[in-house]
């Protein structure tokens, strides 16, 4: 059976979330939406529609991630794998090219505790 | 090393998405949102929290899912399981207890195409 998009499986090979929740200014725990609100989901979804990966890989929005001080936080499902993007022209571009193609992690942008 | 929540890993055991993306009154694909807006996400919440497992388990708020005709939409992450909660009262507990503590998954809640 097929829904409405014409798809035949539910889900997605590469699943990410983004945060993009917002503060108020000066909060202690910072803000992921800081860095260019929703700058990071778009990019990611121009790069996955470039490599033609729509409706296999999908880049959400998610509330509080909860690891705000590492900031702004993506986390790509299947595999639980958290990036902090510091630099998101660049750092989104290895990561679909490398990660989400590839499955090579991006080290350099692993969350580290 | 540790966070500044005390944490030494990232991430959560069982990672929960649930869909609050909110459309226009009368949207040809419908809105998961319609259905108690955060009621959801609180329910999670709550059950979580009753079972002493915050910071195991995380419910989160996600934008559109892209299943929207089969919604209000859950996805648990790592394994994938989509869920539709037709009646979250019950629904929510049920999937807490049977599949997020016992790894069961409810069969009757699962998304169908």
């Amino acid at each position: 059976m097929k829904d409405l998009k014409g798809r035949t499986e539910i889900g997605f090979e590469k699943h990410i979330f983004i945060c993009e929740n917002e503060r108020i200014e000066g909060h202690p725990r910072g803000c992921c939406s800081d860095l260019g609100k929703n700058q990071i989901r778009m990019l990611f979804k121009e790069e996955i529609s470039k490599k033609k990966l729509s409706g296999k890989i999908r880049a959400n929005k998610a509330g509080c991630l909860d690891f705000c001080e590492q900031g702004p936080t993506v986390v790509i499902y299947p595999e639980g794998i958290w990036y902090q993007i510091q630099n998101p022209e660049k750092d989104v571009k290895e990561i679909v090219k490398s990660h989400l193609i590839k499955g090579k992690i991006v080290k350099r942008c692993l969350i580290k505790l």
